[in-house]
């Protein structure tokens, strides 16, 4: 029996800022999560909370469940808007959990890359993706007042891969979809062959499967519970290091033009990959999902 | 000669975090200062910028000059407002600066109480005061389109006990004047009575100085550049588990009262010491500040 064990209670913003733990069956591990409620989810004293629409926040590289937590300034607003935000770590982790050969930050615990690995010795631990769209929200909205019929789903870079591939091979199971700065054709950037390489093996041909772009060449499109089409917000800083090689925005673009899959793309002048690009428009990203999410 | 060094500088809400380091001649070491210019300051293209008031944010324990830059959720508003921020570390630090030695946090690196110590080892570095209230500012000052005239101060913890004092030994230097959860006496709790100990030695009236509620015994007010007194802003989280022994809101409020200082004292119920008490109520520090130190 999965619970989840209470390990930080904070209160935030009239709301209340969580820290879980529980032992992942897909992961075979121990995990950390983050939840914010806002006042919404806690009037009525806890005894007959009410169910509020939730964002599912996937996050990138090297981060755990805290990162978005503490950096991103985003408990004001989703405490007005009455959404509750789930923060999932990055990757299984612990000493069983094996990691980079090499140690580095790009692959392995702080990189799960948000897929269903299938090539050992990553098999048994690397369930990201069935982690954050089976077993987290079956286990979160079993215990606590969030809305299974109301999630949107984002993320930051390899978040932002991980939420988009999330909604495009899960059609109906969230009702709105964002990304900053997302790792948009991961077949085609160093990170993200790195990645699949390892988790799928060298056949390229399983990777399609997880890339954002190949997913939309193949006919997917991001689809609500009515089949309908889902419009997709992106931000992207122009001054972001990584945007060229391992983003590659434009990939993006022209992908979902040509699948006619609705997208704002917004280009942020001046701004690099870091939090305070991420903060500085998440209140844009959090009214997105508030308003496909009210009702 | 003293100049800054850009370490790093990002994008933020329209406006700039930058962080520098610089060589301190008061602390003997070098130091690392973040500054938020709002995007008011930044018009002009830095050929001619125009001076900004300052809020000088001064932090608790344990926090280098990051904490508040990452967690505070500050920038924002202070976009907004038109509003500089500056946030000094809160010691000396280096392997020639002496720690507790014990390894305490509560003392010694991350931990410097904002005094000017007398006492060796600590006073060649410990002069965290003079630091904060004349060094760094003529360093800024003259350096960023930070404006002389219009500066706030604020800050958590220790840093409200250093925000309050500096304020109180430096009528006219600051026009505003507010803290989050200070250590309002220090000479009558533990946290203080360890440092001012080592920093000051063992004869006790020489910590008065460095005392808010000593301070407003003694006649001290917070007072502008007019000799106007100042009012002050404070809130303090209820559930903070540091507040009967080490913070002493009553003490503050008791003092203020008997010695005709205007306090706003905002008790909080269910907010605890953390980041996630502060961010929740850094706004109104903000609206408080900007619009004394407007025009």
């Amino acid at each position: 029996m999965t619970t989840l064990e209470l390990i930080e209670e904070h209160r935030c913003f009239g709301g209340q800022q969580r820290r879980y733990r529980h032992v992942s069956g897909e992961l075979d591990c121990p995990m950390w999560v983050g939840v914010f409620l806002p006042p919404a989810a806690l009037a009525g004293g806890g005894a007959t909370p009410t169910p509020v629409p939730t964002l599912w926040w996937l996050s990138g590289l090297t981060c755990t469940d805290e990162n978005f937590v503490q950096k991103a300034g985003a408990q004001r607003l989703a405490a007005d808007l009455g959404l509750a935000i789930v923060t999932p770590d990055t990757s299984p982790r612990g000493g069983a959990v094996p990691d980079d050969p090499a140690g580095a930050w790009d692959f392995g615990h702080g990189a799960g890359f948000y897929v269903d690995a299938t090539q050992e010795p990553w098999a048994r631990h690397y369930r990201m993706h069935a982690y954050v769209t089976g077993e987290l929200p079956a286990l979160l909205e079993a215990e606590l007042p969030l809305d299974p019929a109301r999630r949107g789903i984002s993320g930051h870079s390899m978040g932002g891969h991980g939420a988009l591939v999330a909604a495009l091979r899960h059609p109906g199971h969230y009702r709105s979809v964002s990304a900053l700065a997302p790792i948009a054709h991961p077949t085609a950037c160093p990170w993200g062959r790195k990645a699949l390489g390892h988790f799928l093996g060298n056949d390229e041909e399983h990777w399609a499967e997880w890339d954002t772009c190949r997913l939309l060449q193949a006919g997917r499109k991001l689809r609500g519970p009515r089949g309908e089409t889902l419009p997709l917000l992106v931000d992207q800083g122009e001054a972001d290091p990584f945007l060229a090689e391992q983003l590659r925005a434009t990939d993006l673009e022209a992908t979902c033009a040509a699948a006619g899959q609705p997208l704002t793309l917004r280009r942020q002048s001046g701004y690099d990959h870091s939090y305070f690009f991420v903060t500085s428009f998440i209140d844009d990203h959090l009214r997105h999902h508030a308003a496909a999410l009210a009702g």
